[in-house]
C-alpha cells in the first residue's frame, strides 16, 4: 500500500470533507495544523496537544536548519522522535522565513497586506518576524544566500538543499522550495519569482528520494490573477503529493477571495490542499468554502501569549479588567483544561502577572477552539450543512465581538 | 475531630518522620513545599503538580495582597479553588518579602549570606528580588509601611493585617507576621527586630479567628546564637500549630547547623518545623538531621528556568555543547515526563532556543528529583538508615558534581 492517501468523503458545493492518510496516520479534512517553528508549539506539550485534538503539526525549515540543525535531528532519529511527536509532522520550505519575513520587516507588511482587524496582533507578528529576521538575502536562479539570523553565518538555501534538510528532519509531509513575493513587488518581479519557483519545484521533484514523504509544490503569482493561473496550471500540472498556495494573499479578504478563485480549479481534485499561513475563523470558512483542506497559522497560540482567547462571542482580552472577578470558565461547555478548571479571575491574574502558565492555559484553549472549529466544519460538510454553519457561527462571532468591543 | 493533627511515626536520632493533617489533606514529612509566589507554581499546572508528587504549595502573602488582593482572592473561594489546587496550602506572612528583599538587594546578600556554590544563579536570585521589591520600607512597632513595586501605592502590613489577609487567601497553614533581618545587621538591631517578632506573634495569635487554619509562630535572631535561644523559648512557648524558622541563617553552612541545634531543643516535639526558604539537597539533609519536617524553596523551579536539571549526579547545564547531540534521557530511571518521553538533546534545543516547554519540562523533573528525595528521605528514617543515605547521597552528589566542573 502506498504510503500515502487522499480520499475525499463527502462534499458540499467546494468544500470538502477527506481523509488524507501519512506513515504516522490520518488527518481529517479539514484540518487545522498547528505551529511549532522550533519543533515545539509554543509552551504546550505532545501529550496536552494530543488531548486537545492536534492532529499534525508543523515545524520550520529555517529555523531548525540553523538549530540545532538538520544533521542533529536525523541523528536524533528524526522530528518525529525528537519532539515526542507520533503523529503526522509537517515542514515548510524554509522560502517563506528566508524572503517573507525580510519583505515583510522592510515593507511592513504580513500575508494579506493590511486586512488584520487587530492592530495589535499585528504589531506583534512583525515584532516576532524581526527577531527572526535573516540578515542578508540574495536570491539568484540557483538558490538564496543569506546569513543566520542567530550567529551571522552563511547560509545557503537550494532546491536541492531544502530537500535534502527536509528529508534529514524526516516530516510526512514537505514542501518544495519556492520564492515566496510580498504584495509589494510589482507585476514583473512577482512573475520573476514565480518563474523561478516553477523551475524550483521541478528541481525538488528530481532531487527528492524519499518514499515516505509526500512532497507538495506551492502555487505563487501573488496578487495578479493571470500569474496565479498560471502558477496553478504549471505547479498543478506537475506530479506532487498536494499543493500549498503560497505567498501574498493581496491587500484585502477579496483578493484572497479572486485567488483561491482562481487556482483551485487547476488543482488536481485527488490531491489535497494547504493554505500556507492563514488561521483566522473567517478565513478558515472562506477558504474551506472554495475547497481547502488543510491550514497552518501560529494565531491560536501568538493570541494566547499575548492574553487574548478565542471564543464563539470573539475575541477576549484577559487582561481586561471585566474578568478579574469573573468567577466564569472562559467559554461556558468548552471540556478544554483551562476551561474546565479554571475561572477567568483566575486566568486574568496569571496574564497581568506574566504567569506562563497563563499563556499555556490560553494556547490550550484557543488551539482546541480552532480543532473543534474543524471538526464542526468537517460535520457540516458530510451533513451538507456548511453554508448554514458558517453564517451561524460567523454571525454569532461577530456580533459578539462587536459587543465586546 | 481537630482540623489538624502532627505525629510522628518514626525517629532516626533527631531526624523525624512525620504525618501532618490538613483539612486539605495530609503531607508525610520531611516534605518540600513546592513555590508558588502568585498562586502558580512557575510553569506548571496543579495536574502536572501532583502528578509528580507535590503535597503542598505555598504562595506568597505579599504578591497577592497586591494583585489580586486577598478579598477577590475571598470572593472567588479562596486560594485552594482560584488555583485549582485541592492539596495542602501555606501562606507565608508577607515580612519576608517586605523586609529581607529590600534588604537583600540594598546589601547584595541572600538568605545565607555567602554560601550559595553557584554564583549564576545567586546573580539570578537578586535580579528576581529587584524586580519584586517594595519601593519604602518603614518599620515602626506597630507594623511595616511600603509601597508596591507594582504601582507604588502605599500599603501597610500589621500583624492583625496579616492574619486578615492570610484568612481572607484561605490556606491550611498560615504564618505570624515577622520582621526578618539581614545577615549585615548588627546585634543590637536584629534583638530589636526580634523583641518586635515576639510581640507581633502575640497579637497574631489573639487576631486569629479561623479553626481550620494552622498558624506557624517565626523564630528569628539571625545568626546569634542567644538570640536564636531566647527567640525559640520565647516562640516555642506560644499555642502555634507549628514553628518556622526565618531570617538570616549565618555566613557560612555551619552558621545554619548552630542555629538549628540551638533553636529545634526549645520548639515543642508534638508540632511541625519549617525551615523557611532552603531547599538545596545538602541543607536538606543537615536540616532533617537536625529534626526539620518542612521546607520551601524556589531553587528547583529557578534552576529549570536557567537550563539547570538536578540530577543525582549533580546539576546539569543544558545549554552545554556536550548535551546537544545526547540521545539519553536527562536522568536515567527517573519516570517523570520529562525523562520518559525525550532526550538531553531536545532538552538543550528548547532551553537554546528559549522555549517555554524547555523550562517546563526541566521544572517537572526538579521537582519531581527533590519530591522523589524527600520520600526516599522518608523511608531511610522508617528503615532507621538516614546515615547511610545522606553519605551515600551526598557523596555520589558531590563525586559528580566535582567530574562535571
Amino acid at each position: 500500500m502506498a504510503p500515502f492517501s487522499f480520499s475525499v468523503e463527502a462534499q458540499d458545493a467546494a468544500s470538502r470533507a477527506g481523509v488524507f492518510s501519512t506513515p504516522h496516520g490520518e488527518i481529517q479534512t479539514p484540518a487545522f495544523v498547528a505551529v511549532g517553528t522550533q519543533a515545539t508549539v509554543k509552551s504546550l506539550a505532545p501529550s496536552e496537544l494530543q488531548e486537545i485534538g492536534a492532529q499534525a503539526l508543523l515545524a520550520n525549515t529555517y529555523h531548525l536548519m540553523l538549530r540545532p540543525g538538520a544533521e542533529t535531528v536525523k541523528k536524533l532519529g528524526g522530528l518525529h522522535r525528537f519532539m515526542g511527536w507520533n503523529g503526522p509532522v509537517v515542514t515548510d520550505s524554509g522560502g517563506f522565513q528566508v524572503f517573507s519575513l525580510g519583505w515583510g520587516i522592510t515593507h511592513g507588511v504580513g500575508k494579506i497586506g493590511g486586512i488584520f482587524p487587530e492592530e495589535a496582533d499585528r504589531a506583534v507578528r512583525i515584532k516576532d518576524a524581526e527577531e527572526a529576521r535573516p540578515r542578508l538575502c540574495e536570491i539568484d536562479d540557483g538558490g538564496v544566500t543569506f546569513r543566520s539570523h542567530i550567529d551571522g553565518t552563511l547560509e545557503r538555501l537550494t532546491p536541492e538543499r531544502s530537500m535534502e534538510i527536509q528529508e534529514a528532519l524526516g516530516a510526512d509531509i514537505i514542501f518544495a522550495f519556492d520564492e515566496c513575493t510580498s504584495p509589494l513587488h510589482d507585476y514583473a518581479y512577482t512573475r520573476q519569482a514565480m518563474e523561478r519557483t516553477h523551475r524550483w519545484a521541478r528541481q525538488c521533484l528530481q532531487a527528492k528520494t524519499r518514499d515516505d514523504q509526500a512532497l507538495f509544490g506551492i502555487v505563487q503569482g501573488g496578487e495578479f490573477r493571470d500569474l496565479r493561473e498560471e502558477s496553478a496550471r504549471v505547479i498543478g500540472g506537475m506530479q506532487f503529493g498536494g499543493f500549498g498556495i503560497g505567498g501574498a494573499l493581496g491587500k484585502k479578504k477579496s483578493d484572497m477571495h479572486m485567488i483561491l478563485d482562481t487556482v483551485i480549479p487547476f488543482l488536481p481534485q485527488d490531491k489535497p490542499r494547504h493554505l500556507l499561513g492563514i488561521g483566522e475563523p473567517e478565513d478558515i470558512f472562506d477558504a474551506v468554502e472554495r475547497g481547502i483542506d488543510l491550514f497552518d497559522c501560529v494565531i491560536p497560540t501568538r493570541l494566547a501569549r499575548h492574553g487574548v482567547a478565542l471564543t464563539k462571542d470573539g475575541k477576549l482580552v484577559l487582561s481586561h479588567r471585566a474578568f478579574s472577578e469573573d468567577s466564569r470558565a472562559l467559554e461556558e461547555h468548552c471540556p478544554c483544561y483551562a476551561c474546565k478548571e479554571f475561572s477567568r479571575a483566575y486566568l486574568a491574574h496569571l496574564i497581568r502577572t506574566n504567569e506562563i502558565l497563563g499563556l499555556r492555559l490560553l494556547s490550550i484553549h484557543n488551539l482546541h477552539f480552532i480543532f473543534k472549529l474543524m471538526r464542526d466544519i468537517r460535520a457540516s460538510i458530510v451533513n451538507g450543512a456548511f453554508q448554514d454553519f458558517k453564517r451561524e457561527f460567523l454571525e454569532y462571532y461577530y456580533q459578539k465581538r462587536a459587543a465586546l468591543a
